[in-house]
């Protein structure tokens, strides 16, 4: 990582690239509209940081008013706890004994950590950690939206709470269903059917533990492509949304509540600046960022910046990117940086190791992605 | 990165998952056989470390004879010279005034540093740079191989040659041409036939070097996919390999000279291993390793373990993976650990922080991927 004493205060454009960049009004907007939104309709929000894996991005959701954070993978909250999160969720079942060995150790730190279950044998054996520990895990029962990925079937759902519910080192909290399979459908009015009939019979599952007595204080889900949609359900507490902090070409290009060809209601915070490194054969121009800078997934980057000449990137193997120049421009010449706003943003923020924060297009930080890398 | 006197001597079976593991004798074996191959065609290695990004390796190739180690970046070659390697050649041009300094501060460590140009322009800059510094830096023409990517063409060779040896603090030492866009032509004899076309027409600039009176003690190019055919073109004089070591998928479904549907000539040292955390919905289970942690490029990767069962990967979101299991078999279980070839293994290798190395299945050593997220 960069001195931030030596990048602070220059212009982006100085950078070295390729580099990510984050418009902090626009993220802070982003943090902000969501909070609103959710608060509006009664829901919380319990953010997704596998977007950001950023703990300072993950502190100022907090600070808006977030109940907690989301993390895909134990060694993203060993990384967020060590840095003093309180009230993690793991969403995805944990199984093997030195990752539950982990997540024991996580919970000693942050006792309102809290993990996704959807197998029976893999219950008891949490239960035994704790036990072991002479702690209490909290747990929720995650719930299959038909995906097929994790999650038990709807109709095993209150089974599995029973279980949960019955073994004494855990701590049954509620449900957890997101169907992370119709957050990119590109029809808003298809996405919302899609995601109703899942997180409908989710409810119903919600509904069947308050029949049964069973706790139920939280069910958990929704992504930045359903909030709308998700957050009308009476049962569900809270929003697990992650990319409409940063924001991506694939989100943009999904239709929304306001527009069917688009979805803008969270503007593009990060961006990653690539420079034209050779400009031999016209119409195209080489740039720096390849597979490597910009994951190959989820469309197409779009460029904006410079606006106007109908720029169209596409990747040139691991290192490099062609730009498509349909009219010549001095605006694109050797050396030139141009910026994108990257196709998926998770996988590519998951290859680098900090970001620039911007504000009127000067430096004004260096935050570490201090969970890159943290596919454990 | 764990503390590597924790995970000595424990099994591979037992490592914490996802993690990228390397068998260290095939490792060894593919280091020798490419040098043993190149050396009795009389050739040279000067392979390429943006494959493995780990300085461990490239010692490892220096030690079994290559005469120097190539980078795509000054990044890499930064980790590269502040770890002691010399004769480092960056195989890509470096344009802006911040990288061109960058690579100053390398070549006053490493005095054999090469670069390769692709403009007059950028010539005089570094030569303006070296200059300045009362350095010589050592330049290659980098010719395009009819990719279009960088280079220059092959009929602009000569005039970029005689501006190079004209500029008094570059030291010109010949030729590259690197055809990328062929490595992974399915075909051999399509393959040796691209890779030929463009070959053929850089061997023909290095004689005009020659009538011409120009230095041209170098002549570098080829990739793993193209050795058998680059190395029998008399000019050549080195050959930038990278795959060989560590294989992947993509290339092992390619044709060879001994094989037309498959490239064995090198098995694959590289593998990932990833646990299965989910498995409520049969046929499929549900792994820990998604786009993070196995690039999705060059196909699908090649599940190794355990075998004989028809498993197969595909990705399944930011996290996770599917394995499609068509026989139900208590050796793919909840907490079971499989073993894959990557499907491309540059990108694949990128996103881990070290290596475990294995003999006999047992870990013997972690090596630093010290290169990785080297992208500028």
């Amino acid at each position: 990582m960069p001195d931030p004493k030596e990048r602070k205060g220059i212009s982006k454009w100085e950078l070295d690239t390729p580099c990510l960049v984050i418009a902090e009004d626009i993220l802070e907007e982003n943090i902000r509209a969501m909070q609103v939104y959710a608060a509006a309709l009664g829901k919380k929000l319990r953010p997704h940081a596998k977007t950001h894996k950023c703990s300072h991005i993950a502190r100022m959701q907090m600070k808006a008013g977030a109940v907690g954070i989301c993390v895909a993978k134990v060694s993203e909250a060993e990384t967020l706890v060590n840095k003093g999160s309180r009230g993690v969720l793991i969403t995805s079942p944990v199984v093997t004994d030195y990752k539950i060995e982990r997540l024991m150790k996580c919970l000693l730190q942050d006792p309102e950590l809290m993990v996704v279950v959807d197998n029976a044998e893999n219950a008891r054996k949490l239960n035994a950690a704790a036990t072991k520990y002479a702690l209490k895990l909290s747990v929720l029962v995650d719930l299959d939206p038909g995906m097929g990925r994790t999650g038990v079937p709807f109709g095993d759902g209150v089974e599995m709470g029973r279980l949960l519910n019955s073994l004494p080192s855990l701590r049954l909290r509620g449900v957890q269903c997101y169907a992370g399979h119709v957050q990119h459908i590109s029809s808003f009015e298809e996405r919302r059917q899609a995601s109703l009939d899942g997180m409908n019979r989710a409810a119903e599952v919600v509904r069947q533990f308050h029949q049964n007595g069973l706790p139920c204080d939280i069910f958990t889900g929704a992504g930045t492509g359903t909030y709308e949609i998700d957050a009308r359900i009476p049962e569900l507490t809270d929003l697990q949304v992650g990319s409409y902090t940063l924001m991506d070409a694939e989100y943009l290009n999904i239709g929304s509540s306001q527009n069917p060809s688009r979805f803008s209601q969270f503007p593009p915070a990060l961006t990653l600046l690539t420079t034209v490194i050779s400009m031999n054969h016209p119409p195209f121009a080489t740039v720096d960022a390849g597979l490597k800078a910009l994951y190959h997934h989820g469309g197409t980057p779009e460029i904006v910046h410079p606006p106007g000449l109908g720029l169209h990137y596409d990747w040139w193997g691991d290192e490099h990117g062609r730009i498509l120049l349909p009219i010549a421009s001095p605006k694109v010449s050797l050396g030139k940086v141009l910026e994108l706003v990257v196709s998926h943003c998770d996988p590519t923020v998951n290859l680098f190791d900090f970001f620039y924060r911007i504000r009127d297009g000067i430096v004004t930080d260096i935050w570490p992605i201090d969970m890159r890398g943290n596919c454990q």
